[in-house]
């Protein structure tokens, strides 16, 4: 299907996410970058920031301009992505939507509906409160209308997407005891974005597994707010994000007791309803093990899940690309059901 | 201090476990080796088969030989360092004890003191169930004295000694609730042995992360008899194993609910007597995260923790390289309370 | 552009070769795969054997079969791609072209015109020498209109492509001194396929850096043979490959004297003029270094140079996947010419 | 043998080279760590800069201090390891030596005898050229005797020493043209420094292999000033450094022209009157490839050769630790001689 492509802008587009972000658009038939911001790579052109687009579509004449609403919207974009620090995402969503664009936000600024739960967890009051509401949650396999709706869309972290997905059909279902959630996620070093730090150097990450912000990652607000949203009731869980030495990916396991005698075959019916026809969510089915390295680069997340007698809990697992489905291939999945293109579009690379 | 060369004899020598074991006691004062075997590698020198000794103490002179209980006997070693697959192990434990020698297996086979729960997870009837009676699970800061006066030692697996380490203490002292117990460890892919298979390939381990044998490691066997006996109760727990891309360590974390309104503190006290002096386990202290690069090729185990007041439940974090603590080292441990060296002799290299 | 599917034939389609291969012509809107073949992995879907293709393109769907030149030519495949080892490919070749298909092999066996060549450096006569003069060379920069007209096309080695390519104008335009070309390239560890071998193993690779088949790697014979075409003149280089923790990409340094007072801006003339409108050859410029990472997973090669003025020699730097344009990509680029499609066609993926 | 101690200082103490310094240092019987200095870190202790060394010989007790002349020679060190960077070093060292300490400098600052060619390669006038003369560069396998009565040792480089040992008894015996040398040396991560830098993240370097300071790295003073000593004459070469994403350890391809009708057998001759006696050489033999894993965290050098009939050239290979023998074990070697301890002292741990 030839599709009409549509102008859109990435700003903050010099990081990890924003990179991911650029191949996937430069590969979607359906949009074209109008606009490239970057306060730090003004002037140069997107084949000299990412070398890897050199020769392809157009890198080598597109240059990156200073961020500025006005640039942006005289660009024709029709959909601005943000992939800039939180805090910062509020600073440019509100103008541009004034300026009656629709944005699609990366960073946590609009995830969390409640302020005081920002503020508790990003220590500072809410930059923009007032458009909290009207900001839509991007999980496209959990609310595709809203989305397809939304002028702005908070596209979710990586390591929530990975926790809630597996979960919320339990949830919904009734199958798990919300009161009993354990989770472990094992991410890539890219996830810590791309910033001159001693402890991301690759002598300090290579040979090195190592836990951080325990016991309370930011992260948590998300995903607690979206699995009681799932649940019909508060949920508060234990969550643990460890730092492994691979580029990219996020491994998961949750495990949580199972609920009424629910077995696996409960479960997996729950998944199949759930996702059965949702592209990106692949049911290895229960016993199977995800692999990060089958899913890095692509839109996918993988999940299996078995039932344990032995403590009548359930484990699931799931692996996605942290760039890639845990951010930009995500916002693109928004993108697709915003503008109308299949939800498909752009994002079948393997 | 100077210590007088006990003979020890390594036998099944050429894997990961055994080169560890080999590099530990060429550099330990109060050990010569006296006899190395191997099937596979027999009349090769030790620096032809592990070519990083080559140079070090009597390495190029050094040959393995076939494993033969004879053949170890008249080598004068006193104690026998069995680097087995599990079964294999149990056909020269009880010949070599027979004929008068001290024997510390490195497998699985005399680990568990119910022949019953081998049969459950090892998928076979016990080869040497008479033997386990006798047998110490080699836990030296559990029970050094049990270990220093036996004859048969089962040095305990990598994973259980991540996982028992820094539970046993809570558990004794009543701080956490024994049926809230979930793990989650990350090993490095030398912990699968020196096999020649497609999925401990390079290019299949290289960025890639992993769960597998879910939900019923064999490694729970031995936690759970641990745990059990430090909770004076059954205690039945989830676990799951994850491949990591590094060649050596384990990250583990561990869940477990707070009991009669234990707090972090409590949990520090506990620890702190119970490890204060243990040379090998190094307290980090509340809510420091523990790295595996800190303790690659030492004899370490770094244990920190946290609680997590929304949830009243404890995370235990430890470190540890799976070939020493988690092996050799562990091994060479209770060798030295056997023969009467100090703690640490030979065990302080980093 | 809409392009009208051709029926492609994939034989030893489970290695790593293979995998790209399939990963290519997936995402290729011209090429239909209507035929896989293993003889490991015959009854099994792609999905199972590669699951990074699960959900993708009638992956699911797909099954391997054994080979068989009769079932292959039953497919209806036009083209049919060998990616078989050397010595099992002629096999298939010369049936399959009886049959009137056309062939690409990415193995050794049609790369030399001179069989004794093939017998010096792999060790036995030639397999089917009378077929040696109708085969082409596949390198695309090179001779596509040889290609576009061939039958048989012997897709070039990963080693020689880094090494070749980077050669060849300075050598036709008589600016290095044939005689002085000393060239060291490091290869991730796919080069080495996907072989179930202890030195492959990730523990082995990782933090490992070493060089193997000194002095007289096989791929030199077809390396030279190429010089010496470019050169006028027998031309014998050193060659030094160096396996690195990586998966995937080839670094080359090239060193050659300069001839007659040449200098950078001439080495760069004769590139730009060589390759200026070659689609995947990125001319870096002077003094630009390439880095693996930014053409791993794409068909393109990157080079750099510089002229040493304290030496007067020339220091030519390539950077390519081993997988890609060293393999499958470039087999497909050769497959676009043959096939009368854009050079570029399903290549352009980053 | 019981040595007495040495009490020894380390200036600059924080980085990699710093810590692997202290690591060899804390196992060496014969030292004893007066005082050890950081900038950064003055105020904290060993255990908090570098976790690994936590319950380890003091390393909780030992605290940075602020670097100071006066406080170091009132520490009671007899002997000082400047591990700083270039420049900064020559501020250090002139003042200690005026203290009547002895100095073992790891930079770059007296290892170059003509102060003009250190201004052309370094960019800036030498900063104490008055010095020059009287410090040795030390290599200890060169010459151990003017190291032994030196009061300024000036450590080579990590390149330079991998680089120069193989080729000093060929060029010494007149086995190769000197005008004929080729190397290419990959270098571990660790090698750039401890430094926040975007080139230097896990991300950026994992996946990657690259060359950097093409054609003209700053070590090739100091390998050609070495060379030119070895041959009698003055030597130049070629020289290309790649990043490779290992943490430690270089590996070195040399090539160079046969002279005379020299085998491989007269290198091996050559390098084993040279190196026979050398307890960190290890000769590998004919034909044999190093492997950096087998060195690593090891004061050895891996050598082996070939000679290709071919070319009538020499391929030199060496594997080293660019933090042990590259950098750090190779001071305490000549701290060895200097304060007159046996050779391998501190130094045989693998």
């Amino acid at each position: 299907m030839e599709l009409t492509p549509i102008k859109v802008a990435v700003v903050g587009a010099s990081g990890y996410s924003g990179g991911e972000l650029i191949r996937v658009l430069l590969g979607h038939g359906g949009a074209e970058l109008a606009c490239l911001t970057s306060r730090a790579e003004a002037g140069r052109s997107l084949a000299e920031v990412f070398p890897r687009f050199r020769g392809i579509g157009g890198a080598d004449a597109l240059r990156f301009v200073a961020p500025d609403v006005g640039v942006i919207a005289a660009s024709g974009a029709e959909v601005v992505f943000l992939a800039l620090p939180h805090g910062v995402a509020a600073e440019y969503a509100g103008p541009l939507l004034d300026a009656g664009l629709r944005v699609i936000d990366l960073s946590a600024d609009y995830r969390l509906s409640d302020p005081s739960v920002y503020e508790e967890f990003y220590g500072a009051p809410h930059p923009d409160a007032g458009r909290l509401e009207g900001a839509v949650y991007g999980l496209p396999e959990v609310r595709p209308d809203a989305i397809a709706a939304a002028d702005l869309v908070a596209s979710p972290g990586c390591y929530p997407t990975s926790v809630i997905l597996p979960l919320v059909p339990a949830l919904r279902d009734g199958l798990v005891d919300p009161g009993t959630i354990h989770a472990v996620s094992l991410s890539g070093v890219s996830g810590a974005g791309r910033k001159a730090e001693i402890p991301l150097l690759f002598s300090e990450c290579n040979e090195s597994v190592r836990p951080y912000s325990i016991p309370k990652h930011r992260h948590l607000s998300e995903i607690e707010q979206e699995l009681s949203i799932a649940a019909g009731e508060v949920v508060t869980i234990s969550f643990t994000p460890v730092l492994t030495p691979v580029t990219a990916g996020i491994y998961t396991t949750v495990y949580a007791a199972a609920k009424g005698g629910a077995a696996a075959a409960d479960l997996g019916r729950s998944l199949t309803s759930a996702y059965g026809e949702a592209p990106f969510v692949r049911l290895l089915g229960e016993g199977c093990a995800p692999d990060t390295k089958h899913v890095t680069r692509t839109n996918f997340i993988d999940i299996g899940w078995a039932h344990d007698p032995r403590t009548d809990r359930f484990v699931l697992m799931s692996a996605e690309d942290n760039l890639v489905k845990g951010a930009s291939g995500q916002a693109v999945q928004s993108f697709n059901l915003m503008v109308g293109f299949p939800a498909t579009a752009g994002l079948l690379g393997v």
